[in-house]
C-alpha cells in the first residue's frame, strides 16, 4: 500500500537527514517533539538550534487523517470526505551568510468517499526543494539544480524544466517582484495518467527526496567556513526578513496550515532565528548584494 | 471641504508628532521620503531608525486618488468608480523592552461616481490606536484607554465600548489565539446617519488624533529609563515576531496596500527592526512574561 510504503520512507529519510545535519554541525542535536492532532494522525517535530552551523532547523514528519476540514473542503468543493496525507518537511537556518538556506517537502495525499478510508477516490504526490542564498556562488547554484535535474531526468526529460519553472513561478514574492531564492523543483498533484501510474510518481517523489541531501550537504561544507563580517551577517538578516514575508503572505502550506488549526510551532518552524527590517535597503550598484537581488528579479537557467 | 480639512489636519499632526518623537529621542532625527502614487496622489514617509529611545519608527501621511484599483472594486463589489483616501499611520518601535509600541492610524475616504470626483457617493472616517507591551505595567494600559475613552466620551459615551471591543476582536492573532496587543480603539465605515453628520464623525476622529501624543507619549517617558536585561530584550524580539506574524497574516490594510501595488517601503515600515523566532517558547509560570501571555489571552477592561 502507498500510504504504508511512504510512511515509512519519510521517517527513515527525517533519520537519515538528522543524522547526517548533526554530524555536519557537530555540536548540537535535534530535539524531538512528538505531536497528536485532534481528529486523527500526529507528527514528529524535529529542532535542532543554536549550533556552530546551524541556527536554526526543523525536520518534520507527520501523518494526518479524517474527515476533511473545512478549508480544503472548499478547496475541492467537495461536500464531504476524508483523507489521509503525508509528508516530510524541511527547513535549515545556517549561521554563516555564505550558507545559503534550504527547503524541502515531499508529501502524499490520499482522498477517500468513506469514513473508513477504503474506497479512495483520488491520490497524489506532491513536493520539491529549493535553495535560498544570501551570497551567491553560481557554481552553487549549479550544483543543486544539477543533482535535482539528474534526479528528474531518471524518469522523464519533460520534468525538469516543467518542475524547475514552476518552483521559480511560486517562490515568488510578488509584492517585491522577486523570487525567494534560486529555486529547485516544484512539483503538485502528480496523479496516474496514460503514461505514468501513482506509482512511477511515488518512484520519482522518493528519488528527489533521497537525492536532497546530495543536492544541499555539498554546498555547506563547502561554505561553512568562509569567512564574514557583521554587515554580511546583517544582509542575511535583512534577506530572512523576506523568507518571512514569503512563507507569511505567500505560503500556501503555511497558511493552510494555520487555517486548518495545525500544530502552530511546527507550522512556523520554518521561520528564521533571527530577522532585520531596516528601511528601504538598496545594495550598492555592481556588488555581491547587488547581484543577487539581480539573479532574484530575473530567474536564471542553471544546468543547460 | 472635508477632504482639503483632513489633508491639512494630518500633515500637521505628522509634524506635531515627528517633533514630539524627537524631542524624546534626543538623538535620532526624522528622515523624509516623498512619494508619488501612479494614478493618483503620493504620501509623505517620516522615519526614525537607531535612536537611544526609538529603534525604528515610521509616521506616514498618504492622499490617494483614481479610479478603484481592482480589488477595491471587488470588495465594494461595484463596476467601477473613483475614490481619494487620505490618512496618518504611525508605528514606532522603541528600544527598551520596557517600553510599548504603539501603532496608530486616521484615515477618510470618499467614493465617487465620476471620474471628475464631484459626484460624491460615500464617504467615511476611520482609524484608531492601540499599544502592544512587552512588560506590562497595569497603571500604563488604564492611563491609554483612558486617554482615549475620554476623547470618545465627548462625543458619545456608547462610543469608547463599541470601538475598545473592536480593538481587541481585530488586532488578534487568531492563529495563536491571542491578541497583539492591550488593545485601544480601532473603528471603520464612520458614515453619516440618523444620529451623526460627516462632520460629527470628522470630529471625533481628529479628537482622537490630536489625544494620540496625550495617551502614549507619558508612557515612553516613565519607562524609557527602566532597566533591561539581555533576556528582557530577547524576550520583546519574539513578541516582535508575533508583530509581524499579524501584520503579514491578518492585518488587512497590509494585505490591501501590497494587493493595490502601495509602496512596499512604506507598507512594510510596520515591521520591527530586529525580530527573532524561537521554537517553542513557554514562560515560567507566575513570571512577567506568563503575566503578559495572559492578559493577551484574556482582553481585559482597562477603564471603569
Amino acid at each position: 500500500m502507498i500510504k504504508t510504503e511512504f510512511t515509512s520512507y519519510i521517517r527513515s529519510l527525517q533519520n537519515e537527514i538528522c543524522t547526517a545535519f548533526e554530524e555536519i554541525d557537530g555540536k548540537s542535536v535535534f530535539r524531538e517533539d512528538y505531536w497528536e492532532r485532534d481528529g486523527g494522525g500526529g507528527g514528529l517535530t524535529r529542532l535542532i538550534e543554536k549550533g556552530p552551523v546551524f541556527e536554526k532547523g526543523g525536520v518534520n514528519t507527520s501523518t494526518v487523517f479524517g474527515e476533511l476540514p473545512d478549508p480544503i473542503r472548499q478547496h475541492f468543493n467537495v461536500k464531504e470526505g476524508w483523507f489521509w496525507a503525508g509528508g516530510i518537511s524541511l527547513v535549515v537556518h545556517p549561521v554563516n551568510p555564505m550558507v545559503p538556506t534550504v527547503h524541502a517537502n515531499f508529501r502524499y495525499f490520499e482522498l477517500y468517499e468513506d469514513a473508513e478510508m477504503k474506497k479512495i477516490k483520488d491520490g497524489w504526490f506532491g513536493g520539491g526543494a529549493d535553495l535560498t542564498p544570501y551570497y551567491l556562488w553560481d557554481e552553487d547554484a549549479h550544483h543543486f539544480h544539477t543533482v535535482l535535474k539528474n534526479a528528474c531526468d531518471r524518469h522523464g526529460k519533460e520534468l525538469y524544466p516543467a518542475y524547475k519553472k514552476q518552483c521559480d513561478d511560486y517562490f515568488r514574492n510578488r509584492h517585491r517582484d522577486e523570487a525567494r531564492g534560486i529555486g529547485g523543483l516544484f512539483f503538485d498533484y502528480l496523479r496516474a495518467d496514460d503514461q505514468r501510474s501513482l506509482q512511477d510518481w511515488q518512484a520519482f517523489t522518493q528519488d528527489t527526496g533521497s537525492l536532497f541531501l546530495d543536492a544541499y550537504l555539498p554546498i555547506v561544507k563547502k561554505r561553512m567556513d568562509e569567512p564574514y563580517n557583521p554587515t554580511q551577517k546583517q544582509w542575511q538578516e535583512i534577506r530572512r526578513g523576506r523568507y518571512v514575508e514569503f512563507n507569511l503572505i505567500h505560503d500556501r502550506g503555511t497558511l493552510f496550515g494555520l487555517k486548518t488549526n495545525g500544530r502552530i510551532e511546527s507550522i512556523l518552524m520554518s521561520l528564521p532565528p533571527t530577522v532585520r527590517w531596516d528601511y528601504d535597503v538598496q545594495p550598492e550598484s555592481g556588488s555581491r548584494e547587488a547581484n543577487l537581488i539581480d539573479v532574484l528579479k530575473n530567474p536564471r537557467d542553471w544546468v543547460e
